[in-house]
């Protein structure tokens, strides 16, 4: 008499499976290693000399356990551990992982809920620690199963069912299963030479109460092995089910069901037809067997395996979910409550793309901003590179216009995000507009307010004070949120203006008194001099901001915390509106 | 009779003229706009149809007034006069400069000076203002002469001297010159058909003595002009000079002297011989006669000219100018003593290329220091660039050495730097060494080792704690100055290490009640715990430093202000060594 054997599953992971998991570690779980129930699936219709897949992708997160409508697919439920550490997985106690497991697995076993449900034929285990830093993925699965009865005896060899039924037979069956697609369940033949479709507990229960009619059903069992002798991991768990719930059985009929479609064409008649002598291991009782069902390697050993992402994936993306990861990483545990999300939204104008204008961007950038549009109506020079830290040598030999290279320049840097640059001339009072330029001053003016009217925040980091003038004026009647950053040698000046409340506008009684955005001033307000040409009979000197190199930095570091900042703030910018999507 | 019209000067700049003025605008005149000496030259080389060239190059500030030793170069004093603005510029006072410059040339001419130093015969004003942003320079030349006598009248039409002497006589006077490379001097005709030359002011006194004996004397002046009828500037100066000092004179014989050599041949037939008749303008006495001598520009107007270099001049040359303007002007005005050589001489050597590194990198250059080595043993992931201020989105799509990259994005910033970047593992405490890599290590603390040697100033801006125990035990054995950055979430730590005093130091007794620099901690100083593997079971967001993104701006800024702080500072480093060149 031979004993059966069974095809493990070998594990299949689609890529979307590790986005959804990264996205779920870094905003959902962070820290959090407890056990997450997800699912997996199998599918019994896999091309000859396949191994019994077992897949999880980005669905089996999903809570209501919902693969999507495919044939043919079914599903498992698992056990998702996500630890910290290299050192927690490489330490990882497994021996009492899969007892945990397994145990859940026999419970359902035992106490009959199986046979109702033969969904819980099945469970799994998947361990798992993401190195998210370099995409790389390092996972154990376990597939639990019993280690009793020692062996199943065959009455007779492994077969295909043509061998076993006429194709009429297997018509016949196959009409029945189409309506029941249950991971398991029985068939009873009829006299007709028709089936009927049992489920497993009523089958388990017509036995027991008549045992000498075993003949006359026949258990079916989708299974994911492809080998024309051995059936996979299902067939293994159903007939464990069977043997503890069986008495007196001589005979086991099995089918192990494997259809394909082709061509929209049936295929089933390598699925394999088993006839098992069981012996009934009920005495066990309620205690939980030995169990096995760790995974092997690619070396054929039991130990984890890798996948690294990096390489696969799509560089623009990956780029994008590393650019999050620092600062999905702040909620985990130093700012859980960070709104970062209306920073993503949010559109900034930067007007002036000079050693301020650089420097915020590349904090706007590394906040998670992603709408960056600068404004600039000079040139780089060769004095500019070293300061202004959007651009190269090879810009100041072009010449380039500073906002479009600075737009180019970000994108370079992280193609994620969307950023243009405007050549255009900030409209200044006490500079003489002749009757020549006249239209085009107005068109200037009505690109300054349109731009304005885009965008939620302003940044006037221009080099003359009659420059903020316009965009002050206009970035108030906006409503806009106006954030002034101004260098020295000595000093900086960060000023965030006042944004004047629509009368609608009430506070919130608890705001009552506190400071209302709306009463603040702006960068004019305690000025003694109208602003006027600032650039008229200047040294060399006063033409160029002397600054002390670092300065920039600072000020625009603080300006974007800021605005960071106010962002935080339940009212933001006290009742004027913010444009977040 | 016909009266002698004359070819004015055409300024000629050499580029080394402009850069010599920008280095002197910046480090020496900055706001100074007085009245400069300088000096120019002409030569009476040119070939025909040249304009009557009027040279200034680098070296016409030379307080000595020394042109190099070539042949033919007559030079010119002048003056300079350098405004700061270009409204400075263009509502210059050019009557009164001019009236000004006149009066100099006048006061030589009356008393006598020129006659003994005929190098006093012409002056020149150059006005000028120097727009150093754009290397935009507008220049105006003034070459005074005077308008009196209102005409000088010919007795016979100009002529080449082979017209008028055999040439033997012209050999005569060649040879007779050619000792005497004076402006101008006179011959006076021997018995032996041969010369001797006299100075003008013995010329004159013998003709004042002997007018009779006018056809007896030649004199000669070296002339800039080409042109076969009109002489320059030099010969105008001449006349004038000698109409106010001749009295009954009735014949002036002058040659123009122009002598070309080629191919070692000497050529001097076109040289012009006047023959004219004075009539004295001594009745004017000392008052400074009405004067002219603005240079027309291209447009043959009386106004300015100007030259763009920054097309012309080598790019990398220009940005090495340019980068050090900003620097420069500091010491215009806001910071005069500040020193800054010693920062451009310095080593910098910067242990991680991370975000402060890549930070610090940046300020370092815009502080103007020129050495920069990076060493760091990551590569740039997807991450880094929002945050690293030296990459790019391709930088880690080819997934670069982090060092490598970065010296090579600051000789893109700036080619003038000189960066390396070296991929190193700087051996930590704690770190496990096995066998197979004992070797590895020691290579590696030995490079370690050197590069610390060969540094003036380490900042330690890795990642960990232990990797920055080794450089700062090594830092103080070679007693370089180590500064030591780090960033948090909430803060930052920026710590200047103590620099270990040689027992041979004694400090100057006015700093011996300050803190001394050998008595500072270091980084370790106050540590409870022996810094081991930090590395190791350590979460996603422990793993990653998370900081708010502006903070490393913050704090590279300031740690590179604290060095240049302490470079300020008499003792530098207090007693130890700080190599600067």
């Amino acid at each position: 008499m031979t004993t059966l054997k069974f095809v493990p599953y070998s594990s299949a992971f689609d890529t979307g499976f590790w986005h959804e998991l990264t996205r779920r570690k870094l905003e959902v779980y962070r820290l959090d290693s407890s056990n997450q129930s997800i699912f997996g699936y199998y599918a019994n219709d896999a091309n000859d000399n396949m191994p019994a897949l077992f897949n999880v992708d980005h669905q089996c997160f999903d809570e209501n356990n919902k693969i999507s409508n495919q044939q043919q697919l079914y599903s498992v439920n698992g056990t998702l551990k996500l630890v910290n550490t290299i050192e927690e997985f490489k330490t990882f106690d497994i021996d009492s992982a899969l007892k945990t497991e397994s145990s859940l697995l026999w419970n359902d076993f035992v106490q009959g809920s199986t046979l109702e449900n033969p969904q819980k034929l099945n469970r799994f285990y998947l361990l798992i620690f993401a190195d998210l830093k370099k995409y790389i993925y390092h996972y154990w699965f376990a597939f639990p199963t019993f280690l009793v009865p020692t062996a199943f005896n065959l009455s007779s060899p492994v077969k295909p069912i043509g061998e076993q039924f006429s194709s009429d037979e297997i018509g016949a069956i196959s009409k029945t299963l189409e309506a029941n697609k249950l991971h398991a369940c029985c068939l009873h033949r009829e006299q007709n030479s028709s089936f009927a479709v049992i489920n497993l507990k009523q089958a388990v229960e017509n036995l027991n109460e008549k045992p000498q009619s075993a003949s006359e059903y026949i258990f079916i069992v989708n299974d994911p092995s492809t080998d024309p002798v051995h059936p996979g991991w299902p067939v293994r768990n159903l007939l464990t089910l069977l043997y503890y719930h069986l008495r007196a059985v001589e005979q086991l009929n099995v089918i192990c069901w494997r259809e394909r479609f082709r061509d929209d064409q049936q295929y089933v008649n390598h699925s394999l037809y088993l006839q098992l002598k069981p012996e009934s291991i009920s005495n066990i009782g309620d205690a939980v067997p030995p169990s096995a069902g760790w995974e092997k390697n690619e070396r054929q050993r039991l130990g984890s395996r890798q996948v690294n992402l990096s390489t696969s994936m799509n560089p623009i993306h990956l780029a994008e979910t590393a650019v999050g990861l620092n600062l999905k990483l702040m909620k985990w545990r130093l700012a859980p409550e960070i709104d970062l999300e209306s920073l993503e939204k949010m559109h900034c104008l930067l007007l002036g793309a000079g050693t301020l204008g650089c420097n915020v961007a590349r904090c706007l950038m590394a906040w998670g901003v992603k709408h960056v549009t600068f404004v600039d109506n000079s040139r780089i020079s060769y004095s500019n590179p070293v300061r202004q830290t959007l651009f190269t040598f090879q810009d100041s030999c072009e010449n380039r216009p500073k906002a479009q290279a600075a737009a180019d320049a970000l994108k370079a840097i992280y193609p994620g995000i969307k950023s243009i640059g405007y050549d255009l001339t900030i409209p200044m009072p006490g500079h003489a507009v002749g009757e020549s330029t006249i239209e085009k001053v107005k068109e200037d003016v009505n690109l300054l307010h349109d731009l304005i009217r885009q965008h939620d925040v302003l940044f006037l980091l221009t080099d003359s004070r009659e420059s903020r003038w316009l965009p002050t004026v206009i970035g108030a009647v906006e409503q806009k949120l106006v954030l002034c950053c101004a260098v020295g040698f000595d000093s900086y000046v960060i000023i965030r203006h006042g944004v004047p409340a629509k009368e609608s506008d009430t506070p919130p009684t608890r705001y009552k008194n506190f400071l209302r955005g709306d009463k603040l001033g702006c960068y004019f307000c305690n000025d003694i001099v109208a602003p006027g040409d600032s650039s008229i009979d200047r040294t060399l000197d006063q033409q160029c901001t002397v600054t002390r190199p670092g300065i920039s930095m600072m000020a625009s570091a603080l300006s974007v915390e800021l605005l960071v900042s106010i962002m935080q703030h339940p009212l933001r910018l006290a009742y004027s509106e913010i444009k977040t999507s």
